[in-house]
């Protein structure tokens, strides 16, 4: 059965004092008046962490009673910061069953009650316990991928902060002009490179802010102007180094993939899309992984303007997590909204696409693991469905390294990336450098080194000295003395045959 | 499109060391066997609180990495307390709307790790924020059910206490049957009776316990011998108090008559039920919620061995929550895995039923505001959907009480219930007395009484005094003194025209 949405709403995105309850009963209640019902068959409800951020489980029968819908099913339905668009996908299905002909999908976070610390603190919880425990947030990851990025596309360090400002410039500039945006200010190249390094090369301006808000989306069996034409979903390897790229995300193509073919799209058939920008190259990677642009040239397209609002190509036209903002749960919803609003040629006269006849929304759960492509498409639009289709995305999905027992090892390493984090979770010390490291036998492991002090001392592709301390790796560049260590451990451990001593 | 299972799995419940998303791959894998599958389209996965019981958030990411799924969606679903089968219907409908063949349910919690104290406080999040900061948990409520349902059906507090002891000494006598059950020993009224008061009327032996454990599904769109025939689900107030009756349970009610209504099929059809004790009253609750019995009649059932494993309509043949043990998230689903095993005949010799064509699960979130009712029935059951059927379930579904502003205060109230709760939270002083007390105005508004050490000197229905104190309602018993506080009070407020003082 086809799925269609008749309602959208959502609440000014920012920093607001309100109960979460409220402002995602203020969603609620624009989207019921916009889709002119008053009840639903279901309430699907998206909220990555109540429990950690507000206090509360059971949010789902909370939120039913908040809105006057005593009685109604609601589920909370969770997928870390791709919630919204993981609980539109859950109530997309009860439409589609039959079994349900209108539902409310209800989706939001409140976060900035709580210091930055303990924010990240919860936020870090959807990173791999093993990788967890070095210390390793959101931005430090991110980070990673972003000097990854950079070397495997050879761009200069200075060409890499050129591109990510560029990003966060035009996001900026396009929230600018969003009502519903947390940040309604542009920022400049100056602004940018101003505002503090937290995990290098990645500067406060490359992440995504804290934030509260609430977004809403009706959808009934019943034909109305948009139809939900396709929707893919995908996870990937929960620890990041048991990925075999660390510049793209499997679980974005393999849902982009899914999306196309339920379809029956192509990239090229796309017009405009909100993509999952937490961080300013997450864009970039995921115009490439979307198929818009090849691998590596996603940030040309940019520099050309293709992804501008005036675009060929406009991307985020939102302003994207980076200006209207991030509450973790409502994101993924809320790019649907937007997608909604573009469509219907609701918004507003400054911020208003041109073509909007087919939009599409990726959104990231985790760190590129709980992934979720989405494509809306005017219901009106006359196209048999497969005639003349023909799948022309074919990505490259990866398959994650093998793992080995994680038996701790020592000896010489390479470093495939680092970063050094300067704003640390509670309980490890800043800075902190971090690397992702190919061991002798291909494992990549994670590890930190607590004495660099700055990230200029280290080099991708270097080798360095791998060795464990109070069981974490620790990582410290090759001296003759380290060599010279290894070569008295090798000599040590003759007849075991290994490079690596077990401890 | 019908949904069937075709293969089912579950750990045994108890106390274990393996981490959470351990015993959800043995799960899973068990199930994924008896389906003979490797693969799923997808995977549903119910744990209601990660986050908090062990410090990870984005589980159903770690889950589908941790089986070797990497890549397949996964979706978390979580309706509190009933979140195994509020994950088991989110993917009925993913299967149901002919977009996934093959679909993996898969539920766990892990508790037993943490103080009795840490996990009763988590627990006690579910419960709407206005009633817990008295220092309300699960048992504290669920034994002002009880008492209610004594004062409402006139036994005696000793009659009470036997009917209790009757549903505890049933569950222990299957569960020591279930190869699968936490506690495998057979219970004698003399212990139910030395073992503690939790909650005047509720001693521990009426409390499901704190448990590891998780369960497993595959449901598939391919016929096989287990058909899902109905799944109901609805919510309730947030708050205990503003419900009409406390002596049934309008969530299970409206879940009952819909499942009942998508199934075809009457409470006189079913002929075996899995319903959640998490405390003993709730069984004897729900047998008259879901139609078997009249309410008030519950509990003769009971007594006249009806309910019994050899009995005419045997409830909870696997020992329930109360003796299988109550893993929160992975209940609801390990409730349909028992049915199958029934249904299947793999129930084993000492616990197989006779006759298993049709069996239902009842499952509580919260305190009874996100309930589902599922119905299975025997694949090759002949029967023509909706032949000859008429309804005849027609529950009392009352309407939620009117609420007024939270404004406090003050005057003569009546104790519509009470208990004393021994095994306070954190933070709260032992014993603590709590009552629902239904204001002059009709409202009815949670209070406690620290200084009441006993509850046997409280009467239901009483006449007692409601204060306010520290933004909390206090009530004491309605001494001349108090009788003369309110008259002078009347006098000061002559013009105001309310017999309450405004705070």
């Amino acid at each position: 059965m086809d799925v269609y949405i008749s309602g959208v709403g959502m609440t000014k995105f920012g920093r607001f004092k309100d109960p979460l309850e409220n402002m995602m009963a203020e969603a609620a209640s624009i989207a019921l008046k916009d889709a002119q019902v008053e009840r639903v068959d279901a309430i699907y409800l998206g909220v990555m962490n109540a429990e950690e951020f507000v206090g509360d489980s059971n949010f789902a029968a909370l939120l039913a009673d908040t809105l006057g819908l005593t009685g109604i099913p609601s589920t909370r339905v969770e997928t870390a910061s791709s919630t919204g668009a993981g609980a539109f996908e859950a109530a997309f299905y009860a439409v589609a069953s039959g079994h349900m002909k209108q539902v409310l999908v209800l989706a939001g976070e409140k976060m900035t009650h709580l210091s930055t610390a303990k924010a990240t603190r919860i936020l870090s919880e959807v990173i791999d316990r093993s990788e967890r425990r070095y210390g390793v947030t959101m931005p430090a990851l991110a980070a990673m991928i972003a000097q990854s990025y950079g070397h495997e596309f050879s761009l200069s360090p200075l060409k890499l902060e050129d591109i990510l400002s560029q990003v966060a410039i035009k996001n900026h500039s396009n929230g600018s002009l969003n009502p519903y945006a947390q940040f309604r200010k542009m920022i400049t190249k100056e602004d940018y490179l101003k505002s503090q390094v937290v995990a290098f090369p990645l500067r406060l301006y490359d992440c995504a802010p804290i934030t509260d808000g609430a977004s809403a989306i009706i959808l009934t069996s019943q034909p109305t102007s948009i139809k939900v034409s396709g929707i893919g979903h995908a996870t990937d390897t929960s620890a990041v180094r048991h990925r075999a790229s660390f510049t793209s995300f499997n679980s974005t193509k393999e849902a982009a993939q899914k999306a196309y073919v339920m379809a029956q799209l192509n990239p090229s058939d796309i017009q405009f899309a909100e993509v999952h920008d937490a961080f300013t190259l997450f864009e970039i990677i995921g115009t490439e992984d979307l198929g818009f642009f090849k691998p590596g040239e996603g940030w040309r397209a940019l520099e050309e303007g293709k992804t501008h609002l005036r675009g060929s190509l406009p991307i985020n036209p939102s302003g994207g997590l980076k200006a209207r903002g991030h509450p973790v749960g409502a994101s993924g919803l809320a790019q649907l909204v937007e997608i909604v609003y573009q469509m219907r040629g609701e918004a507003g006269r400054e911020r208003q696409l041109e073509k909007t006849e087919i939009g599409l929304a990726q959104s990231i759960g985790g760190l590129g693991n709980n992934n979720l492509v989405t494509i809306l498409e005017r219901g009106d639009r006359k196209r048999i469905i497969g005639e003349g289709w023909s799948p022309d995305y074919q990505p490259d999905i990866l398959a994650p390294k093998k793992r080995r027992t994680s038996q701790l090892l020592e000896g010489i390493g390479k470093l495939k990336t680092f970063t050094t984090l300067y704003a640390t979770p509670e309980g490890f010390r800043s800075p902190l450098t971090l690397a992702l490291i190919e061991t002798e036998s291909g494992e990549v492991v994670m590890a930190c080194n607590p004495d660099v002090r700055s990230p200029k001392t280290l080099k991708m592709e270097k080798k360095v000295y791998l060795k464990t301390r109070e069981g974490l790796y620790v990582f410290e560049k090759l001296t003759l003395w380290c060599r010279l260590k290894r070569w008295l451990k090798l000599h040590q451990n003759d007849n075991k045959g290994t490079e690596f001593t077990k401890r």
